[in-house]
Parts: C-alpha cells; sequence; structure tokens
C-alpha cells in the first residue's frame, strides 16, 4: 500500500479528505497541529475522527510567537460575516508551515503524497487556498528534497461545501463527530466564518 | 529602515548573512531555531553572536517526531568525509520548515527580506541549498501570502567557504564567536563535516 500523509484538523473538510484518501487505497498518517489554536476542542475532535477513521496519527506543537491573527490571539473578534477579502483569522503562511513539516514526515517515513482539504470557492479569500500555491509547493519539493516525487494532493479544491458534504455522505465520513467552529464552546457558535460555510454546507448539500 | 529576518545559526554562514544585511542597511531580526539538534551548544552561540552583533533575536522550537537524520539522533553516526553526495545530517525539508516560519515571521512584522545564509558550493550534497530551491520558495511567496513581496535572498549561495571567510573578515564577523561544529563538546570536534569545510575554509580564506 502507498503511504500518504494528511494534514488533519478534524473538521469538515480534512476528514473528507482523510475519508477520500482512504478510499483510493491510501495507507494514511494524519499529521495534527496544535499551533495555539483559540481552543483545544479542535485538537480533541481531531484525535477523536483520526481514531473513528483507525488511522494513526502524529502530533506536532508549534507556538508562534508574532500575533496578528484572530485564530491565535483571544483578544481579537472573529469575523461574522462571509466575505471574498482575506479574514482576520489568516496566519500569515500557516499552510506553508503545515504542509513543510508534512513534507518532512513524508519523506522520512516513505509517503508519495500530502493530501491536503484546502478548498478555494465558497468566500475563501486565504491565497495559501489557491491552486496555484499548490502549484508552486509541488515545485519546492521537486528541487528542494531527496524525495522529489512526493505530491501534494488537493481533493477538494475546487468542491463546494454543499459537494463536500455530499461526498462525505457518500464516503461515510462521521459529520456528527467533525469540529469546525472556531470557538471552543460546549456546541459551535453557529456564527463565526466556519460555523456559516458549514451550516450552509449542510443546508445545500443534503437537498 | 527595512526590515529582514535573518535564519540563524551561529555558524559561520549565517553569521556572515546577518552582517552582510546590516552592512546593506536592513533592520535585522535573527530567526533562531530549536530543532532538536544534538547538542544546545549551537544555541547558545546563536544568542551570544545575535548579541554581539546588537540585532534582535526570536526562537521557536520545534520538535520533528520522525527520526532520520544523523544531526538529531545521537545514536546515528556524524559523517566524518566530505562528499558530494547527500550526507546523513541531510533532515528532511529543513530549510523549508524554516523558510517557512521566517515567512509567517516576515509576514507578521511587514520584513520585506528573508535572508539565508545557504550554500551550494565546497562539497555540499542539500538539496534545499541549491539556487532552485529557492527560486521555487520564492514563487510559494508570491502565490501563499498577503505580502507578496517578500524576497528570498541567498547572498552566499554560489561563494566557497574561503571566499566566506574573506568577507567576514572585511564585515567584522566575530569569527572566534561563532560555531559550526555537529557535536557540542567544549572544543570543535575538528572531524565532522562542518568541522572539516570550515577549517578550510579558514586555511584557503586566510592566504
Amino acid at each position: 500500500m502507498t503511504r500518504a500523509v494528511v494534514l488533519f484538523s478534524g473538521g469538515l473538510d480534512s476528514t473528507t479528505t482523510l475519508y477520500l484518501a482512504k478510499q483510493q487505497g491510501y495507507k494514511c498518517c494524519a499529521l495534527i497541529f496544535d499551533y495555539g489554536q483559540r481552543h483545544i476542542r479542535e485538537l480533541r475532535s481531531a484525535v477523536a475522527v483520526a481514531k473513528r477513521a483507525h488511522v494513526p496519527y502524529q502530533s506536532i506543537k508549534i507556538k508562534l510567537p508574532w500575533k496578528g491573527s484572530s485564530l491565535l490571539d483571544k483578544s481579537k473578534k472573529l469575523p461574522v460575516k462571509l466575505s471574498r477579502n482575506i479574514p482576520s483569522t489568516y496566519v500569515p503562511a500557516r499552510n506553508t508551515i503545515f504542509l513543510s513539516f508534512a513534507l518532512s514526515y513524508a519523506e522520512a517515513i516513505g509517503a508519495k503524497a500530502i493530501f491536503i482539504g484546502a478548498n478555494a470557492v465558497d468566500f475563501s479569500g486565504y491565497p495559501d487556498c489557491r491552486p496555484a500555491f499548490y502549484r508552486a509547493f509541488q515545485q519546492v519539493i521537486r528541487r528542494g528534497t531527496k524525495a522529489k516525487q512526493i505530491k501534494v494532493l488537493t481533493p477538494l479544491i475546487k468542491m463546494s461545501k454543499a459537494e463536500i458534504v455530499k461526498l462525505g455522505i457518500k464516503l461515510g465520513v462521521p459529520h456528527a463527530i467533525t469540529w469546525s467552529c472556531y470557538k471552543g464552546g460546549a456546541k459551535p457558535c453557529g456564527v463565526c466564518d466556519s460555523c456559516r460555510l458549514r451550516e450552509k454546507g449542510f443546508r445545500e448539500g443534503n437537498n
């Protein structure tokens, strides 16, 4: 079986990506980041979903000493309106950091693919969620590693949230235990960016 | 003054790079990584040199849970012969990880440049020390960040160790307090890859 590293948060997108990679026959290893998110609810969900999927996981703890993102800084407000601009939750170079660890991991264990559930549709203003970014990172792999043949795969990048929900249902994704909310309450807040996108996806995807 | 992030280990190459960036008029911030090197001697030198250069520094602690490099794993032998092959000290995707943190830092503080003392000459078998790798990473910046204009600068990439030593003398680099040895003894071991390269540089550079 071909090994793959799956960047994993336990949210809707990365869980669907994990189940898709499994269905495609990859032997998956989930890579979970503790990078100072506002809450640890996300991390608990990630571990729970990885266990449910019977996939081994590796956790990486990162502390970014610089501030600026509302995703990492509790004193900042989370956005409550969907917009096509870069939102305040943007963490500079976050996906570049995640991919570089995934690349190191993939090279160390001989994996041939890195899966990431990035999504460029549905109000995503993040520059590191767009196809051109992943094509550029593919060149970094080609030029900067021993294992030049590792592929970065972004199967959800052009799908709407509704399509992701539908695909998840087909793949048996345990939607109930995934977690998308940026806040860490007992229940999702329902108003943050991520909650709204998820809600929209389920509303449209279940039709 | 334009800000720059300098990837910094306190060794010969990164110290020369720091002094060069300062001479070019950049307001430098040194970024030091504690990534599980075999010894902490390197980290102490990095801090000492940054202080001597009157440059603020930021430390990042990373734990790579995967093994494989003799630079991180004390049970493995360090290479004692210079070779053009990829040496056992190679850490998968190390410079990609370093650059991605530097990119995040640069974006957060509004820096316009990232300096790295990579060097492709003199028996360097590391794929992530070659110009093509840095050109590829430049595209990642262009495509994946808000601050698309940040430049990756590698001023030593085509210089021999002897030329780096000569340049350092001209710039006032405090060679005596830099540290290149992969081992962490009281004195440099004199036989590891890095010691041999450094020695060769001083032998030829002082002529």
